[in-house]
This record gives C-alpha cells, sequence and structure tokens, in this order.
C-alpha cells in the first residue's frame, strides 16, 4: 500500500464518523475543541486515477464537526499546506470570525463562536479562486443538533463532490464522500424499517445545481436542518452548491437499492451508491 | 403520409390521454394491467429533423398510467427494440420490481407492485447511460390518486423533454410532449376560470435544471404531488431531471397565453406553448 | 467623465430607490402611472469593459415599479431604441396587456391593469431572442404590496444579472444592479439588529440557476413574496431565471460580511457584495 493510501479514512466509517471535539466546561457552559489541519494528500480516485487533494485532517470530505445549539465551538485551525487557506464556516456567528480572511501557511490561528442556529451547516476554505479551494477537496459538513435533539435514527452524511482532473473548470469524476463509486461496490448496509437520517451536503462546483434520488422509496425533506417537522416529501431533490438537507425514510422491502443525481450523465461519473437493506 | 407518421398519437390526445389500465378483480382488490411495448419509431420533430425515439407504445412521451393509491399495478413489458431495455418506476416497490436489470430484445417481464404513495412519478429505462436511453424517449409519468380524489378540474399532462439529434451530449432541440412548438402552433383551449391541474414533468437531460412559466398568471404548487394542499405560489419553478409536481390554476381573463421555460434559450428550441382561454 | 456615465444612476441609490409612480385618483380608485422609455445606453463595466445595454429609463437594472394589491397600474411605455422592443409584466392580467407583442421605435404603447396579486414580479423585453433582450439589461422589479403592509424593515433590492461581452451566449461578467463588485468595493451601510427586506431577482440568462449566499447568518424566506410569514430559513437559495423571493434578515454582529451566488465563478465575475454592519 502507497503511503498515501495507508492513513486513507475507510468511506463506510466517514459515513457514520461524528466529530464532538473535545469537551470542556468553561464558565458553566459547553466548549467543544475540534484540531483541524490543512494539508495535501494524494487520493486514488480509480485504478487510473491519482489526484492532489487540499483537505482537513487528511480526509476529502473533513470531519463531520457535531455540536449542540448554544455551545461554544473553538476550532483550532493549522495551515501545513504550503499554500494559505482559511475555513469559512455556515451558520451565525461575528464578521471577526467568518474564515475569509487567509492563513499562511505554517500558521494557525482560532475560530470560535456559539453554535447557532440548530440545523445542518458547511465549512469550507474561501481562499480565491473558492472554486478551486473547494473542488481540491477543502470542506466538511457542521452540524449543529437542537437542544432537545431529535428522534433515534441510523444517522449518516453524505456529501457529493467533483472532481476537475485536468484543470479545465469541469468534473471529470464525481463521489459521494470522496471515493467515486464505492458505495456502489461497497453497498450501505441499512435495516428494514428503521429509520434513516442522511445529512446531505452538495459540495460540487461548476456544475450549476444536481439532484440526489434514491431508489423505490420517497424521503421527508427538512430543509437546512432548520426544522423538527419535515416540510416536503418528494424522491428527487435539486440543491445548488452549498445546498444541504436533512433526508428521512426507511426501505419497508429488503435487497438492494441505487441512490444518485438523477442527472445520469453525473451519476455515471462516480456519484452512484446503493444501500443493502436488510431485513429484520 | 410516411408509416412512422401514421399511428403518431396527436400530441393534442396526449395531454388529456390518461391510461388506467385494464382493471380486474383479485383476492378482493382492484388490479391494472398495463401492456408497455418498448420498440423504435422515427419522430418527424421539423420540416427538417427526423429523430429515431427509443419509446413505449410508439409515443414520445409514453402513455400516463394511472392508479389509485392502494390498487395493485401489474406492468407486462415487452421488449422489442433490438437493444435491452428496462422499466424502472419512482414510487415505493420492492428491489425485485425496482427495474435496472436489462431486459433483453424479445424477452417480457412483469412488474408488478402497490401503486403507493399518492403522488406524481414516472418511469423510465434505466439501462447505462441512462442518459441516452432517458434521451431517446423512453420515460412517461406514473400518476398515483390519493383515495379520496382531488377536486374536479381540467386535467392535463406536461413532459418537457429534450433531443440530442447530433450525440453530442447536448440538446439541439426541446418539447412538450414530444413535439417541439406544437402547442405554440396549436394552442391548448382551456376555459375562462375553469381549474386547470397540470402534472408536470421535467426530463430533459444534460441541462442541469430547468424553469416552467405561465404568462399572466400564477399557479399553486402541490410538490411531486405528495400533498392535498398547494406549498406554494408563484409564476416560476425550477425543476431538476425528473423532478415533477401538480400545478393548479385558472385565467381570469380570456385570450393567448404562452407558457414555456424561462431559459429562453431553451424555449426558442422547441420548448413553447400557448394556452387559448376561452371565455364562458 | 464620459458623457454615457453622466447620468448613471448611483448604485448605491438604485438599490432603496422604489418608482411609485404618479398617484391619481380615477372613479374612485388609486392609479399609479409610470413613464418607461426603451433606450440604449453604454455601460462602463470596469476599467476595461464597456457594454451597449439595452434599458428602460438609462439604467440597468429599469426602476423598480412599486404598488399595491389592488391599485390599477399604467404603464407608459416609450420606445426610442432604434430596434423592436416590448414590455411583459409578471403577475395577473388580461392576454391584451401581456407585452409579447413588438413596440417600434418610435412608438408608444400603453400598459394598463389591476396591480394583482401582492408580490414580488417582474418586467422584462419579450422580443425574441429573449435571451438576448434580456441579457442586453431590459428588465425590472415590479413590487406589489399587500394591502395591510409588511413590517417595518430597511428595504432593499438586489437583481443579479449576467453580461455576454462577446455575443457568445455565455456570461464573462456578473453583477449586483448593474455593476460588477460594486457593492465589493462600497459595502451597503445596514444597521446591526435592523430587519433588512431584500427584494431578490435572478436575472441571469445562459446559466440554468445559480444560488444566493449571505455569510455568518441565514435568512428567512418569502417565496415569490407571495406570503406573509415566511417558509424557509437557510442561508443558501437556489434561483432558475426569472425566480424572486422576499428574503429577510438582521445582522446580530457589527463588521463585515459578503454575500453572493455560491457558484464562486459567478462570484468572482461580478457578483460579489458585502454589506457592512454597523454597530448601535
Ligand atoms: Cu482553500
Ligand atoms: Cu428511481
Ligand atoms: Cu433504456
Ligand atoms: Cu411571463
Ligand atoms: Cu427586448
Ligand atoms: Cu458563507
Ligand atoms: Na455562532
Ligand atoms: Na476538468
Ligand atoms: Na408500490
Ligand atoms: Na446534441
Ligand atoms: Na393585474
Ligand atoms: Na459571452
Ligand atoms: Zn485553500
Ligand atoms: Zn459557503
Ligand atoms: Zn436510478
Ligand atoms: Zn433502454
Ligand atoms: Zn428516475
Ligand atoms: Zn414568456
Ligand atoms: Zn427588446
Ligand atoms: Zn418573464
Ligand atoms: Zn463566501
Amino acid at each position: 500500500i502507497a503511503p498515501e493510501l495507508a492513513n486513507r479514512p475507510n468511506p463506510m466509517t466517514l459515513l457514520r464518523d461524528f466529530d464532538y471535539g473535545t469537551v470542556k466546561r468553561e464558565k458553566g457552559r459547553t466548549v467543544r475543541e475540534f484540531d483541524l489541519i490543512a494539508d495535501n494528500s494524494v487520493l486514488q480516485l480509480n485504478s487510473a486515477v491519482k489526484f492532489l487533494s487540499w483537505n482537513v485532517n487528511d480526509r476529502v470530505p473533513g470531519p463531520t464537526l457535531r455540536a449542540t445549539e448554544g455551545d461554544r465551538v473553538r476550532i483550532i485551525f493549522r495551515n501545513r499546506a504550503g499554500r494559505p487557506h482559511s475555513l469559512h464556516f455556515h451558520g451565525t456567528h461575528p464578521a471577526e470570525m467568518d474564515g475569509v480572511t487567509p492563513i499562511r501557511s505554517g500558521r494557525e490561528t482560532v475560530y470560535e463562536f456559539d453554535a447557532e442556529p440548530y440545523g445542518v451547516h458547511l465549512y469550507h476554505c474561501h481562499i480565491a479562486p473558492v472554486t478551486r479551494h473547494i473542488g481540491k477537496g477543502l470542506f466538511g459538513l457542521f452540524i449543529v443538533d437542537p437542544p432537545q435533539g431529535r428522534s433515534p435514527a441510523d444517522e449518516m452524511v453524505l456529501v457529493m463532490g467533483g472532481y476537475d482532473i485536468n484543470d479545465d473548470k469541469q468534473n471529470e469524476l464525481y463521489a459521494f464522500n470522496g471515493f467515486p463509486d464505492y458505495y456502489q461496490t461497497h453497498p450501505i448496509p441499512i435495516y428494514q424499517n428503521q429509520l434513516v437520517r442522511l445529512y446531505l451536503l452538495n459540495m460540487i462546483e461548476f456544475d450549476p445545481a444536481v439532484t440526489f434520488h434514491i431508489h423505490a422509496n420517497l424521503f421527508q425533506v427538512y430543509p437546512t436542518g432548520r426544522t423538527l417537522t419535515p416540510k416536503e416529501e418528494t424522491d428527487v431533490i435539486t440543491m445548488g452548491t452549498a445546498e444541504r438537507h436533512i433526508l428521512e425514510f426507511s426501505y419497508p422491502y429488503p435487497g438492494r437499492y441505487m441512490f444518485h443525481p438523477h442527472q445520469d450523465a453525473i451519476a455515471e461519473r462516480g456519484c452512484m451508491g446503493e444501500f443493502e437493506v436488510i431485513s429484520i
């Protein structure tokens, strides 16, 4: 195994890997500290294509950060990548924590703010050209749970990304959670009649919008995760870049079911996966 | 008239043509049998352009199948097209009825499932490259009515499709219900103050999203037909591939009114129609 | 200052400039008369690029017309542009007021209709090719207020537009309210904790859809302005051409915050601005 692959996180692990940070109590409140390091690493996208990614903590997408509304969030950001980067968070925070200032390589900075409001947010590098810094892989989800929590469910994360292999500002490959077609060759096991809560982010640059579709079922939509009750039910949702939602569904019948953007050209270039519904 | 045109369904007929299948009673429940045949036929798209379509029952879009929630649906699918095809249905059904397995030419298969949930669904071939099998015309609407029905209305179907004439993965022509500009030269007659219920599907591949706009009026939106009350009112709705909705409206004044995607380049290449509102 | 720039409206003025027309009483009701003149003028888009715009009243976007639901609206439209144009309004009106008939240069016409229903509408030239007549700048907002009004707020208008400089049916530059990057170099002053009501229109042709994002905050969405209560809260909204909404938000912390489409290639070619939140 080449060095660049040795520490490659398994996409099946990424799927349900939530980073709650190091928890501290300060002045009576919960503080969550996250250590995030920007660096570069080579991704083996398929048997033929290697891709030099710019990323956080050696993974694409970066860690799924998670806090509860009202927590204090402290991001210790170290840049070891050899070029300037930053971390811009979605959600509410003061201007000085907005992450649009370049952090030079070798430097570090601390982004600190209250986790608010609850919902599905994201972070990404905001250095120009942003299409390139996002396209290279410097992004992740930032989930803020409502104080009362959500109902029990099999929770998972899918981030749709695109790879511009030849720097022509078009994507040649696509992926859920970084690796093209991974969940097609390794279907995601879920249980029959078990509620699945999917945190879905579209982080594809260059394509103006994509859809997300699951087979043989419909899902409930919680737009931007900003509601406790669903606002729509469908099986095809259209999402611009940086749109993200909670989708909930359960499969009534066992078997294998595809999920993919319904722009089939995108699906057929790597943004394709399957659920394996296990009967109970 | 050339053979390929003789049995061409009239788009004005397609508009309000709902196929309820052959109704049977089995074990105390309603079963609807549909005979669908995949084959090829030449469409005369305009005076200059012929297009070899792949389709169901010699029409593009295929028949608008219709059932009531809870009915049993039985699709007898025969492939006579000379290449593998399948019928993948949206809606809820078991994995073995999902229609992703190729049916070789000369063979037939039966897809059977419960019609659920109520809403506006679709079917299409799911053989790779799906962009090509959809782009060639192998799709149609599948409407599942709520048990209690919907209010009386002038119901009609519009499917937006694109034609990649030169196989360059871009569409040169577009159409509502298969024939470019048909409803512009043959406006759809509707009555003043009569409720129109439009079942609208975007089946355009290659373009990431399109809008649909009606002139001089607004419409109520029932997303994916999954609600009994409208969720939004507007006159421009953005739809990714395979998105479909119920739109309801009535025209208060007589006269002619255009409808078209507000991406005017698409409208001006065939996706353009008119309503002729008849005073009462 | 070149003649073409002398009467260029200041984008900071455009932002909060609402044209309520000349108010008359006729037969016991309010009539609002608007004088709109189509002509051509050169826009200096940046230090290197001049653009011959086709527009209304020598500005891009045209004036933001504003009425209350139930008012009578009378548009006196004069075409002095040297080519045919028209004004097509969104909203409800009779066919003969739909503005799809070309008005030859040197002629005038009157569009007259009831302002209904309340919401955020638009007007634009509807002469083919519409992509070109819109892309050249012949459009504006038409706001119809609900009879009871809306709550007090700092109200402003942002219209996203694209410029196809080289007539290749792609946009090379983009802008909020006509001038690329204007609000980045001249941030929009707003006050901390003050409710901002933004009337947002996507008038970009050629790109299938764009998003709109504000930094460090979320906004409430009133789709097409057709509701009195918000329907969604997010910080990224996807909009097809001619989509428009009311967005409401207030900034809890002072400082500078970017707003832009999250399709970063579009943002980085002129569709970029900033709010300057002033502490109180
Ligand atoms: Cu970056
Ligand atoms: Cu499907
Ligand atoms: Cu097929
Ligand atoms: Cu219109
Ligand atoms: Cu025009
Ligand atoms: Cu942001
Ligand atoms: Na915060
Ligand atoms: Na590329
Ligand atoms: Na079913
Ligand atoms: Na083509
Ligand atoms: Na009116
Ligand atoms: Na251009
Ligand atoms: Zn970076
Ligand atoms: Zn962002
Ligand atoms: Zn599929
Ligand atoms: Zn096929
Ligand atoms: Zn489908
Ligand atoms: Zn039109
Ligand atoms: Zn014009
Ligand atoms: Zn329009
Ligand atoms: Zn930004």
